[in-house]
């Protein structure tokens, strides 16, 4: 039976069992078998063309290569007796094709510059579907957004009503937000979007490889260039690991919403029964168990970047096995994203919001009295504070009409409001919530038609980015197939 | 086929595949598989005896409780078609005896309580398992430290040579933090060791249950009283994972030096092949990749500390869902713990410590300056300021004999030190290591009087913690062992 | 003017200021000036008393020093000309007394351990205020509690409600929760109470010291033994941010709950204006700033406790500078520690619960349905899940009376729940909030008389942690009493 | 005397002292009083322009605003009586002009978009220092790494002399690295530079403001558009505080290995003295303690990313005054990092690298045993597995000549090299350091070939990045020269 190639020395005699699965990374693994095969494709073309390898030599081990790459890995590969998936494909292949050929396709290179080229191969198309998935969610948000411009409802500071605003504002909020967290996966794809390959154990190799080649075959942008940086940067996976804790901590906030909004005394949302739980006696009761959970992986997610970032913190160059401690976190935080962008579109998009329950409270808690005073301000000449003044008195008398309007305006200022010529119906306009929302058409405001402009804008926005992010898909997809002809080719 | 319980209601259906697994705890439930059982027949019996249940169904439901006591748990019960290892053995237990019989297992609780109390009775086990692991790690210092009480070595501060110490000093000095880790582990067992069972949901319940009881038959030391409090409050197990980073962070600084120490620059110390890798091209070469990993998981504690604080902040009472996301962080950190443990006592038991190496080191960089300028202090009357003067000056002109220091005396306080008896014995004596070292004989100082007082003094305390986890571990598994008897007796 | 005895040599000249900042530890020196005099007298009456200094010289010093003690460090000490106040501290006794006396005091230590000391002496009163603040907490909200024990209310799992409950059994959960953050305190206590003066730069001394007499000086317990982990082991203050990030997590979900009840939606509570903010225009508004601010400081105390444990990570032995950054964090923490368990305990004592509003929704949303089935069990002797199902339907009809369970019974199970006399008496009964509460009376439920009871036995528990602390607070008071007096003796 | 104009209403009567403390943001406030001036000036000229303001009154408010911001802030405006800047500001204006003029500077803003817009404005000048730093440390690296090409010295793996490297090639790592650090913080930038003024309390307001013309006055590139977004979002300072957290931990990896390589173990490097501290009694110890500073930085850099993500993680919309917590994360760790660039630029500058000793430590460990076993294969047609085999055992020899290699290739290979042509010069060739790293010509190699093509390459990029930041530098130089001007300008 094909034994693990590196272990073969004196060191792993008589080595305990728990140290066999402390230092393995096999779990981890599964998330780069496939990039693996891809990785091994491009390398032993390159190794060909530059005459490194005999192309009958690189025949034999392509056919493996491919065959592993049809079918898919065999769980053989990912056996705990090898330390890590590329040490098990690479036994899988000299197995097939004995030492004296399979032994040549690690030429040039060691698993330093393997594993962080299948990494970013991985990333990479893992980044493509978080940030897909962004553009899907913040097409919901628009698109509900587009129906509740005139859905009236109260906004909250300090968890208080304050002034009102409307459904669509609330949504295109974080609309806003989550085209930040694309463009922040976008700016760091750029970082990942680069090959390591080639860098070897640290000091490249003696060998006449083509870098640029190899990344090229495998659809980089270009080569990582300096080659210890290769195997020893992990910034830009930490960096990954906080774009996903950022975004995770905006889709909290979102869920945070959701649960108040569900919570009988607030009312303002009904959640699709399938991303809620119920009881078995209180069959009204629907708790909204994915967006708990949800909040919870925010927490997840910080403690991946907490865990990486001290991982790294104070290593010296080149690698250090404490490295491999940090891909788990990477792979379960860029999992626990995409299935969290999945569902809370989901959730957004089959939610049913109360906008009669919304509207209803929007009034309350003299929410317009601010409105008025400014109204009297700009329609009544009155001054700033002296407006304010009057205003304020008012509620305090828990009742606002021009009749109490105008005995604090005596009281205060001595000045006749009436005088003025502001009528009842005056109040009444200025306090309307509609009124008080579609005043404030200023950039980015409330107002129906400042939110129907944003909506314009932010769709022409999310329509370039997800044509970039098709871009880059087809570009990769590409890329494979032509190294996979490349690879057929080989084969003659 | 049996369906899970809880998700025959309408709200289940429909459930998109990705909301099902994004639910699911059951990865983390494996770990409480088991405890799960004991539990369940702890309430049994308490429910027979309250008469709560009859005993018939008690017997019935009972058998199949023994039954997958004795051959453990079936893969079926942690199907993902279950949202948890509860409505997995409760679905079998349906299946086994009717859902009239069945069903009545779990009146009186509530999966709130029921979980609670598992992972309690998992985690009792492993904190046990931890402090044993603690304890054989100081069994092996403080055996370590015998042998090596006149290891003459230098200390470091800022990572440069400061003064001489010994290998047993050093070692002792481990010794003592960990007592502190087996400390703090006992600390929070005593708050872990109490038992929720019986709070239900949240509200505790209006059947008669008697919660002593279940508590002693689950070997607690007693009920954890507010039924809110006992499904809501999470700071125990935020607690022992806090204990753990801090465990992870001590050892994590010795790995650090057992990595120093590897390296060619030092070689202070050869780690035993099994807990080393190497490069089949330079034999010689033997990395340190159980220290290693080991120092990376100090960071993934970190993590899961993070991640843990985190999720908890900031929830309302009682239940909350986003509760479940700190289980998986729990057992990681709990296992990462006890596998730890294992490897490094292994590593320093098995450790060659190259005390030649050590001792070459220990006088250079004139780390004994120190003791010869104290010595002109205690033995020939000079001030404080002046001796260190003299002997700084010395140190100056790199050469320290009787005559620069006479020279230095005359020139910098205008005295004699041959004139007050020095002679250049006393000068060699004093700068001689083992002279230094042995002069330091204050309570915890490396002389090796004080460190073999010390090795006494922690044996005996070693004696006395080794002896309570004796005690807590047979307490359990009497406990349990009553607990089944008084099951089978049930069944007649 | 006095100079930094530490700058004088050669490295200092020229250091662009930026450095001097970079490495000044002034700002957090401040916690600690104080303790520092006190660990000098201790420092000062041993070495004299172990005729390591003159009588004479001693007194000389002691007379600064107790002077200082009595007035106050000046600012001159705290300049950043100093590295850290010992510097300042040394360099203005050595203009006090001279060189040649003044140099003596730091004989037989070094910073490393006198910092460690100061630390532990401030800490030391730190923790005994917070653990005075804890009690003082329990003691508001036992009061609360004894008033509220019919106060229903509902309870709430994932923000709905769920069962009715009492505030009383509110209350005491958060109380139980308190009292181990009271243990936890009350163990790490143990740890930081023992004095690690002697250990000088890790390695003792030479000198004659006597450990025993300046830990008894001082007030502690013991010495902390091996001299290399007294000035290199920062675990226990670790530990203490641990507890501190603990207790503001669970104080942040009380704030979270003061934040939900103080919003117009819920209106449970109204906290006392001093604890809130307003509006100038909207003055109903009350903001609930307080406990806003103390769920952000639950963060920032996560913060302190990340960063302590990554700045000691991998650190080898036995003294480095990054230590230095460490203590921001821990003194920030345990300010905000006492500020906040001060300020809740005022908000909760001055916080006017609306009992009513509680009352009023404790019975909505089906909440006692539970208890309904639970009395079909008991009193009329229905199967667990026939009289769940029954009570199921009923709930599905949206109404719950004799007549519609008669139905539902028959219906499901063709049996007649009148026929079993059941009357509309026994239904009303039932649902009724207060008898669903009332019949709760396992230890710990929320039945009056289950809460009164927990109630008495908490009041114990307090009464005796309150005594302990008193009793550390006496302890600590006496030993610096008697130490001053030995001071003051020495200077005859 | 000026009083906060806030805190008049009934609310704060009677407030105890701590409170007052609690709820101060003043500490971090002093970052951004300035910046607060300018944000005045601009909204004052925009409030007179859109007649919301009358120019008399606008002309005494600016005159206020120009005299502090040529004189800067009194100290009476960061009084703690006020509860923010804003207040103190405000206060001070209005004790100026009178309520009746001074209060209308507050008409169509908030302090929720005051801050959000101060913070930007002061966090823009602060990333641009930053990326300053950077570029000038990049240059520092560039420049040192091309007087070393031929630097020869060990690389490292698992901190076991591996492969070796030359010190250049180390350098540029690093330069490499802090690359991306700059992109990083470029990228964010742009999300920084957007006004978020106008966005009011967060639903914006009904006076007729024009937001693109104070974004305009005040230099930034764009309007932040959706008004709730303005105030509530807190990602993009997060996204800072993670930069500069990345930034700290590349950072301490450099800081590691200079504190490695200034033990006297290793010898590679002498920091320049003002960097270090020193011991009075032993001259020729340095401490690198800035390098352990800026290490344990690191940490507290995390700390705040932690403190950050937990404080914003699930609040709901919009302003809460928990964010008010994450000030003095994001100022501190802004700071941290300008000082440590700063130093650690010229700690690398003023360093003085042991060539001769690290040339002397490259050849160790038979570092150059690959490249012989890749010379076999390359040059005299050996397969790979036998060439390796054969060196592997001649290193298990322990020596390495053409007789012990022709030895072990007839043992295992039947083969002779000899025969094959190969000679003792062929066999030092390979063996040679330089030789070996000479080879290394790949993209991002060691040889001096390659490393030369880099430094060009990153030369060029760094002269970009550096344009770059000198336009942003002059472009909001000239944005507040021109709204200074247009200040006076209404001034008259």
């Amino acid at each position: 039976m094909s034994k693990d190639p590196l272990r073969e020395g004196r060191l792993g005699e008589g080595r305990p069992p728990e140290v066999w699965s402390y230092l393995s990374s096999m779990e981890a693994d599964r998330f780069i078998g496939d990039a693996d095969i891809a990785v091994d494709i491009a390398h032993l073309l390159m190794l060909e063309r530059q005459d490194i390898i005999s192309k009958e030599a690189a025949g034999r081990i392509m056919d493996v290569l491919l065959e592993l790459h049809k079918k898919g890995l065999p769980d053989s590969v990912f056996d705990e007796k090898f330390e890590d998936v590329h040490a098990g494909i690479e036994a899988f292949i000299i197995e097939k094709t004995g030492i004296d050929t399979g032994g040549r396709l690690h030429m040039g290179r060691s698993r330093n510059d393997e594993v962080a080229t299948c990494a970013r191969v991985r990333l990479r198309d893992d980044m493509i579907t978080i940030m897909s998935a962004i553009s899907e969610m913040r097409a919901v948000l628009i698109r509900k957004a587009e129906q509740n411009t005139e859905s009236y409802m109260p906004g909250f500071t300090h968890l208080q009503h304050a002034q009102p605003t409307t459904l669509a504002h609330y949504l295109m909020n974080y609309e806003q937000a989550l085209e930040r967290d694309f463009e922040r996966f976008g700016d760091v794809f750029l970082r990942v979007d680069l090959c390591p390959l080639g860098a070897a154990a640290f000091a490249s190799t003696g060998y006449p490889i083509d870098r640029e080649y190899t990344a090229e075959l495998l659809g980089f942008s270009g080569v990582l260039e300096n080659s210890m940086d290769c195997v020893s940067g992990r910034d830009v996976f930490i960096e990954v690991i906080s774009a996903c804790s950022i975004l995770m901590t905006t889709l909290s906030r979102m869920c945070e919403e959701l649960i108040l909004w569900s919570s009988a005394f607030v009312n303002f949302v009904e959640l699709a029964d399938e991303y809620c739980s119920t009881s078995s006696i209180m069959p009204q009761k629907k708790n909204p168990d994915c967006a708990e959970i949800m909040r919870g992986k925010a927490g997840s997610a910080l403690g991946a970047l907490t865990a990486s970032i001290t991982i790294i913190k104070g290593l010296p160059m080149s690698y250090n096995r404490d490295m491999q401690d940090l891909w788990p976190h990477l792979w379960q935080t860029v999992e626990d994203a995409k299935a969290s962008l999945k569902i809370i579109s989901g959730m957004i998009d089959t939610a049913s919001f109360n906008t009669e329950r919304m509207n209803e409270e929007a009034g309350k808690g003299f929410s317009t009295a601010t409105e008025l005073a400014d109204v009297m301000v700009r329609e009544f000449g009155l001054s700033f504070r002296t407006a304010h003044g009057i205003t304020g008195r008012a509620v305090r008398m828990k009742k606002i009409d021009i009749d109490t309007l105008e005995e604090a305006a005596k009281e205060m200022a001595g000045i006749s409001l009436k005088g003025l010529g502001m009528t009842d119906e005056d109040v009444k306009r200025a306090l309307d919530v509609a009124y008080s929302v579609n005043t404030r058409i200023a950039t980015g405001g409330p107002a129906p038609a400042a939110v129907k402009a944003a909506i314009s804008g932010k769709t022409a926005a999310l329509k370039e980015d997800t044509e970039w992010i098709t871009d880059m898909k087809i570009r990769n997809e590409e890329a494979f197939k032509k190294m996979i002809r490349e690879a057929e080719e080989l084969m003659g």
